[in-house]
């Protein structure tokens, strides 16, 4: 079993032309995400690459060896340029064909005068991977090794998130504290960078906004360590009540 | 001169823990890929990487030799966390510190009494780099051979990018029709794939649809060609037609 302070680490290969196109907008990366932090899991990559199969058997082989868990969006539906399941065979040199379970599902879920070829497809996947179980729409998701399988559809990926709980093995959750100055980043940067000097563990961003007219700048102290979050945050406070600035309610 | 028809391609480089983190919905990637559509350069990668120069530099030097144009986003403002202008600096070998024609505009945008180290901050770039106008907050961007660095809030990185089209050496506009059909993907991927087959040279996508209640498929066609988009939208319009499927409005 792996320690508990263990840094455990992620990347998400999304899959899609629409991507890529600016057509569409990806939403996935956020829910991931704050779903791995829950699971002390930190997303250190995340990389879009067409629906080409050079590309994503060259992307996840560069990557599944970097990274504890990949997670891949897009590309298992039925239609042509869905080519996710076929690549990541090739990727770990398994067979392509329908699979068992998954057809047995697709088999249940359809009636049977509707599931025809295309839907069929999404049963072929590679040879012996685990099925991620789908409540939404019926096509499962599929593990190969570190490698996990997502559809690209939003409200269908996110349904499918919690069924995988069990299966991901994190270090200690990931904490964050936020806190919104009224000032600008110029003002603070060099506090702020002495106090990212004492805590060396600790990752402090400064986001500058813009929200309901008035501008300011969020501090973000993150850490799997309560304590030093709570440390960093009472530094950061000291200097500014040094340089009178305020706090913003949100 | 390149010649019209030629192929050029782009990646970005988002450099953000806040994205990575969950916290911060990118949202840069569409505005790019929308204005290098106009300029006929295809988008082709997307990566977000953490604030972390090894990872910079790695991922710069792997992408500036792979594609005709780099553009990251973020780490260019005032704080600690803003390392991509000395990143950038080690991936070309070039000295990192005061640019003087950076430091004139800042100094002319501040008043004296507010130009302050955090400030001078971002007149600190690679030696020799070509600026980007910032029309909205004084800070330039900057260009390094085919890497442009761009900053990461929104509105400011929108404002720049009209002034950029002179520097991007496009080729032919990268056009695109999206029909959206009331139907499942699995009843046309057949008839969509022989489209797809006889057509190699257009990017035919395939795109469930959930909207105000209606299930639907969106078929996005794009290429260079207006011809060879009209001509495949002929050969969808026979394939639904014999279905008997309906289009829908948008």
């Amino acid at each position: 079993m792996k320690k508990a302070n263990n840094k455990v680490n992620a990347a998400i290969i999304i899959i899609g032309n629409e991507i890529l196109s600016g057509r569409t907008q990806d939403v996935n990366v956020v829910s991931i995400s704050k779903w791995l932090n829950e699971l002390g899991v930190k997303l250190e990559e995340v990389r879009v690459i067409p629906d080409i199969e050079s590309s994503i058997v060259k992307t996840i082989n560069d990557v599944r060896k970097q990274f504890n868990y990949v997670f891949t969006t897009g590309g298992i539906g039925p239609t042509h340029d869905d080519i996710t399941s076929r690549s990541i065979a090739k990727v770990f040199n398994l067979s392509y064909g329908y699979h068992k379970e998954a057809y047995k599902i697709l088999e249940k879920y359809y009636k049977p005068e509707n599931f025809n070829e295309g839907r069929k497809k999404m049963a072929k996947l590679p040879e012996k991977a685990l099925l991620i179980f789908n409540p939404s729409s019926g096509a499962p998701g599929f593990i190969v090794e570190n490698v996990y399988c997502l559809p690209g559809v939003p409200s269908i990926l996110k349904s499918m998130l919690g069924g995988l709980n069990s299966k991901i093995k994190g270090g200690k959750k990931i904490l964050s504290k936020t806190v919104s100055l009224m000032t600008v980043e110029s003002e603070i940067a060099a506090s702020l960078e002495e106090v990212q000097n004492k805590f060396k563990d600790v990752e402090i961003g400064s986001y500058p906004f813009f929200r309901n007219g008035k501008i300011g700048v969020s501090i973000v102290i993150r850490s799997t360590e309560k304590n030093l979050i709570l440390d960093c945050y009472k530094h950061i406070k000291n200097f500014t009540k040094k340089k009178k600035i305020n706090y913003m309610q949100i």
